[in-house]
């Protein structure tokens, strides 16, 4: 099936496709393919398992797209560049930890974080078990795809061409006159956060068995609160002076240097 | 990939989904699946390749879907009973004979015939080649996908999971006041274009080499008139009375009978 063609709707180089760990060779094939059918070309593919990565790459009607796939060891590293960073998830098993967006409703915020210049990624998890708690923790926003209570989950190649369809198919809003405010990428929250993480621990803010509760929350909660890049930047040099004022008190001798 | 479940777009029983000779038996599956995800349930195979339907069946999460399909040799007879057949189809290849929607575009017609009280038909060709030419004579109109010029050929599961979605999502426009006039059914125009084709031959209407092409075209013509139902009925008796009328001035002695 096929149509008359249609212009990009977004710059290619803003736009990322993420497949976490996908099991089945033709799942990766059919999502490179719903890509090259709506116009998208970068993928990244976040720790595959290897005999099947290599079987999709010799497979399908989209072989250039998948030579040059990115390759990432964890999701945190694949979007790190990304101001926006959507994960495609389901909502029957589990309480979401962010805003869920229809994804009728997903392209707006999408060109809006592309308009403000950002790159954004669509992520999604693997088939059967989808995205994990940690995963979900570099997403600001989670997709879903309106489907049937009787049989709610969808095949992952299929999902990638319903969500992609819907990207491609809605034009960018005009510009607005007000000035955009360039958010910061999913690498600078993490660094933050990272910092945010050893300040808890030097400042022994909460027993060692909430630490990996509270590093989870801290990274929720950087994207939830839209800082702009400067306030990102602003936050990371006082945390950093924190840090190194509370390592200080536990080693007067380097606090002078 | 799942969601908050959403009512059923349209009356089940109002919606037929059509693969014609459907080869890959995971493609028949894929559509079976995206069927229960959107929440359509009548699905008609027509002359599938005997093996790959017999593989489909017993190899999917939508078995019931697929034990209860209906079959059909014909196209013609799948659709016989809807008074809106929609071809999906590529541009690529061939000049449209019928009036072409764009995929976001379809909801508002099929809503629309079903408001009318008709059955409608979504018809999807097989893999390599599409509907043929004389598939395409059954249908009313031609939906295309929006899809990218450097690759717009969709993968059958996929294409059947992007139309049922914008199919799903799309809420029926309110019913208008002024009374919606009820279709023909696709078999009533057939029985139609069968007498006027009788007709075109007992009075010798055109050469025997322009036969094929002219019941080509009364198909088509008789779909694009937007005849009602008590329009179709009165041409029908018209045709076959002159058909008759032909029919004794060959042969005097019947037409007396």
């Amino acid at each position: 099936m096929s149509a008359p063609s249609q212009r990009d709707p977004f710059d290619p180089d803003s736009f990322e496709v993420v497949l976490v760990s996908p099991r089945n060779p033709l799942n990766i094939g059919a999502s490179a393919r719903a890509m090259a059918n709506f116009g998208f070309t970068r993928l990244t593919v976040v720790a595959p398992y290897e005999k099947h990565w290599r079987e999709a790459r010799s497979a399908v009607q989209a072989e250039g797209l998948l030579q040059n796939a990115k390759y990432a060891e964890r999701l945190a590293d694949a979007v790190a560049d990304c101001a926006l960073v959507v994960g495609t998830a389901t909502l029957t098993h589990r309480k979401p930890e962010q805003p869920v967006v229809a994804l009728p409703d997903l392209p707006k915020p999408l060109h809006r974080a592309i308009q403000s210049g950002g790159r954004v990624a669509l992520v999604f998890g693997p088939e059967k078990r989808g995205l994990t708690r940690e995963d979900l923790s570099c997403c600001h926003l989670l997709a879903v795809i309106p489907t049937h209570a009787a049989q709610p989950s969808m095949n992952l190649g299929q999902a990638v061409a319903v969500c992609l369809y819907e990207l491609a198919k809605t034009e960018p809003p005009p510009l607005k006159s007000t000035k955009t405010r360039k958010k910061p990428d999913s690498g600078s929250l993490d660094l933050l956060a990272g910092v945010i993480d050893k300040v808890m621990l030097a400042a022994d803010y909460s027993p060692a068995s909430m630490h990996q509760a509270n590093r989870h929350d801290v990274r929720l909660l950087l994207r939830r609160l839209e800082l702009t890049e400067p306030d990102a930047r602003r936050a990371l040099g006082f945390f950093r002076r924190v840090e190194r004022k509370l390592a200080g008190l536990h080693n007067p001798s380097r606090s002078k240097s």
